[in-house]
C-alpha cells in the first residue's frame, strides 16, 4: 500500500467517528473494499481477496442477473403491498414452493431481524403466551425483542430460558437429540413455574453462534414434538441455514424432517438487497390477522420482489442444493486433511458451505486459543483470504462463502490456511 | 377495464392468499399498478393516477438519478459496514450536516421501525430505565417493542403511558404547549409510581396518526424540557415529518427549535429503497456502544449509502424545504377554499405537503363521517387521484404526495376533490 492510500485510509478511519462507537470493523488492519465479482473482492489498491466469509452475496458479488432485475424494476415502479402487484404474489408462490405444503403463507420484511421479531409477535398472539426457549449462545437479531432472546448479545429477558445447543452435548446423534429434547421439557417447566408458559422454541437450525451443529439427527424433530406437547410453537430461524447453505436441501430443518410452525429467512434472500421473510402455517397468521393488521413499508415492495425472484432463479440455475453438497464434500475433505496435519486445528464441524474449525492452543488455554484464532484470521486477511471467527470463546474459524464457491476456491482457501497454521505455531 | 384484465385481476386477488390475511389492500376496487414516473402512477390498463398519498418516493417515482446510483453501485459492490467503505461515511456526514451540531452520530438500519426500535434500546441502556411516554394514537412501527408503544395498533405495554396529542388539545398554541407539557409530567409521575420511571418521550413530530399537528408552538420544546427534568430522553420520530415534508426546514422538530436527544428516520430516505436511520447525541451512543455492539447486515451497506446520497442530492436540487413550503401554501389555499364551499369538509390541518382534512357528516355522526370519507377516497381513486384516510375514526383525508408535487398538481387534486364532495353529498 502506498503512503498516499494509507493516508486516505487513515482519514477514512478517523471520519468513521460519524458512525459512533457501536460499529466494529473486521481485522486488525481493516480492509477497504471497492469492488466485488463472484467470490472475489477487491480493495482500493486493486488487491484481490477470496471471500470465504460472506453469506449474503449468495449467488456471487454483483451477480449480473440480480443487478439487472433490480435496475429494471427500480426504473419502472417501486411501490408497496397495499396496491395490487403481480411481483410480490409470484415471489410468495415461488418461495412457498420450496417448503413443505403445511407452510402455506409468506410475509415479507426487510431483514432477518424483522422476520424473527414478527415470528415472535405471531407466536405470542397465537398462543396467548410469552415464554421463549432459545439456545445458550443464540443470536436472533437486533430488535429489542430479539436482543431479549439473544444470549450472545446480552442477558436474556425474564420470560426466556436457555438450553444447551446440540453442539455442546455429547454422545451419539440419538443421545444428543434425546438430551436436547429433555432440556426443552425442563425449560418449559421452568417457564410454567415462573408464570410465563412457553409460546415458542426458537432455534437457529444450524446453531451457528453456538458453534455449529449440522449433523443429521432427530434433534429438531424431538424438540419440536416436546414444545408442541407443552402448547408452544417451533420456530426455525433459517437466516443462517436457509437457501441451500448446508447443501442437499433448501432448508437446514429438512435434514431431520421436522415441519416447523414458522420459518424465518433473511441474509441471502436478496443477495445484499434488504429482504427478509417469514413462512408460516396459515392457521397462525389467521389468528394474528384477526388481531393485528400487518404492513411493512418496504417489505415485499415491487423492487424487493423482483430481486428476490432473480435470486431464486440464480439459485435454481446453480442447482444450489446439489452444487453446495458437492462443493461441501470437497471442503470437508480439505479441512479434515488440514486438521490431521496441524495441532492447532481441532474439531471440524459443518456441512455444505458453512464450516466451523476450532482452534486449539498447545496449552489447552481458551484465551490463548482466541489469540491464536485472531492471528490466523488476520494472517489470512493479509494473504488475501477473508473469513471470520465464531463461538463463545471466539476461537472457531467461521467459513461461510458465497454459494458460487467452487472446488478450486476451496483449494485456495486450504492452501492459505495451511500456510497460516504453520506461521501461527512458529 | 376489459373482461380479460378484470379476470386477470380477480385471479391475482385470489392468488394473494399466499400472503395471508394480515395484509390489507387500499380501496374497494384495488389498484393494480405497473409503472410510476414523478407524481404519476399507471395501472395495468394504462390509466394514469395522480399520487397524492405516497411519502416514500419523495423525489418522484422511478427518479432517474436515484435509479442510476442504485444500479451503478449494485453492479460494483454491495457489502456491509464491517469493511471500510467511503460511501457510508460520506452518507453519515451528509446526513449529519442537516442537523444541529449536538446530533453528531448517525447509525443506519433498513426501516423506520428498526430505527425507532434502536432508539428505544439506546434510551433504555443510556438511562437504565424502561418507561416510555407516547401520544394516545401513536404509531411507531412494526417490531414487538414498537407495537408496545403504538396505541394505534394495540393496547400499550405495562411500561408505557399515553398522553393526548396536541391536536386533541384546545386553546392558543401557548395553552396547547403548556397542557402537553403538563401531561408529560403527569405520565412521568404515573410511570415512577408504577416502578418503571421514564426513559423516553417518543413522539412523531407531526403527530400524523393522532390526526396531524404541525402548528409552530413550543409544544415540543416544553415537553422535551419536562421529560429531561425527569431523567428521560426526547426522541423525535421523523419517519413521517422528516426530509422537508413540512416545508421551510429539513425536520419537523425544527419548527419550535427543540434539539432532540435522538431522531429516527425512515420512509423517504431511499425513495423506496429500504433505508432507515438514527441520528443521536454521541454521549448516548457511547453508553450503548460500551454495552452492546451494533450490526445491521444491510443497514448502511454500500448500495443503500449510494442511494441515500442520491436522494439527498435530489432533495437539494429540488431545494426541498423552500419548494415544499411554496407548494404547501398553494395546497393550503386550495384546501381552505374547498372547505369554505363544502359542508362535508371540516378542519384543514397541516403544513408543507402533509395535510389532513376532516370529513364531517351532516348529522355530526362519526360512523357516518367515516362512511362519507370512504366514499370520497374511493371516488377519487375512480377519478384518478390516490390519497388515503387517517385519524382514529378514519374520517380524515390524508394528503401526502411525493415532494416533487407542483402547484399544477395541487390544482388537479382540488378539482377532483371538489367533484367528489359534490357527489358524496348527493
Amino acid at each position: 500500500m502506498t503512503v498516499n492510500s494509507n493516508q486516505t485510509q487513515q482519514d477514512l478511519l478517523a471520519r468513521r467517528k460519524a458512525l459512533g462507537p457501536a460499529y466494529r470493523l473486521f481485522y486488525e488492519e481493516p480492509v477497504e473494499l471497492v469492488r466485488g465479482e463472484g467470490v472475489w473482492l477487491y480493495d482500493a489498491s486493486g488487491r484481490r481477496y477470496l471471500d470465504a466469509y460472506n453469506n449474503v452475496p449468495v449467488v456471487g458479488h454483483a451477480n449480473p442477473a440480480v443487478v439487472e432485475a433490480l435496475s429494471r424494476q427500480a426504473s419502472v415502479l417501486n411501490t408497496h403491498t397495499r396496491y395490487l402487484h403481480d411481483g410480490v404474489v409470484r415471489y410468495a408462490e415461488r418461495l412457498l414452493a420450496l417448503f413443505p405444503d403445511a407452510l402455506d403463507t409468506a410475509m415479507f420484511t426487510c431483514t432477518g431481524s424483522e422476520a424473527n421479531d414478527l415470528a415472535l409477535r405471531i407466536a405470542f398472539e397465537a398462543t396467548g403466551r410469552r415464554g421463549v426457549i432459545v439456545t445458550a449462545n443464540a443470536y436472533h437479531g437486533v430488535t429489542m425483542a430479539l436482543a431479549d432472546v439473544s444470549p450472545s448479545l446480552r442477558p436474556v429477558g425474564a420470560h426466556v430460558r436457555t438450553i444447551p445447543a446440540p453442539c455442546l452435548l455429547e454422545g451419539t446423534p440419538q443421545a444428543v437429540a434425546a438430551q436436547f429434547a429433555a432440556s426443552v421439557d425442563a425449560a418449559a417447566d421452568e417457564l410454567e413455574a415462573a408464570g410465563t408458559p412457553v409460546a415458542a422454541l426458537m432455534v437457529d437450525t444450524v446453531f451457528a453462534s453456538d458453534g455449529m451443529y449440522a449433523d443429521p439427527s432427530e434433534a429438531l424433530t424431538l424438540a419440536a414434538e416436546r414444545v408442541r406437547a407443552r402448547g408452544g410453537l417451533f420456530i426455525a430461524d433459517e437466516v443462517q441455514g436457509g437457501f441451500a447453505r448446508m447443501g442437499a436441501n433448501w432448508w437446514a430443518f429438512q435434514r431431520d424432517g421436522v415441519i416447523p410452525d414458522m420459518v424465518s429467512m433473511g441474509k441471502p434472500m436478496g443477495n445484499g438487497h434488504p429482504i427478509g421473510g417469514l413462512v408460516a402455517q396459515s392457521r397462525l397468521v389467521e389468528v394474528f390477522g384477526r388481531q393485528c393488521r400487518y404492513f411493512n413499508t418496504f417489505g415485499g415492495n415491487t423492487v424487493s420482489s423482483a430481486v428476490g425472484l432473480a435470486v431464486l432463479d440464480e439459485l435454481a440455475r446453480l442447482d444450489a442444493p446439489a452444487h453446495v453438497e458437492r462443493t461441501g464434500q470437497v471442503m470437508a475433505q480439505a479441512l479434515d486433511d488440514l486438521a490431521q496435519r496441524h495441532d492447532c486445528l481441532g474439531a471440524v464441524r459443518g456441512q455444505g458451505l458453512y464450516w466451523g474449525v476450532d482452534i486449539v492452543a498447545p496449552d489447552g488455554d481458551a484465551a490463548h486459543a482466541a489469540r491464536l484464532t485472531q492471528r490466523i484470521v488476520n494472517g489470512l486477511r493479509q494473504s488475501g483470504v477473508l473469513l471470520g471467527t465464531a463461538g463463545r470463546n471466539a476461537s472457531t474459524l467461521k467459513i461461510r462463502p458465497p454459494l458460487v464457491f467452487q472446488p478450486e476456491h476451496a483449494g485456495i482457501l486450504a492452501a492459505a490456511l495451511d500456510e497460516q497454521c504453520r506461521m501461527a505455531m512458529r
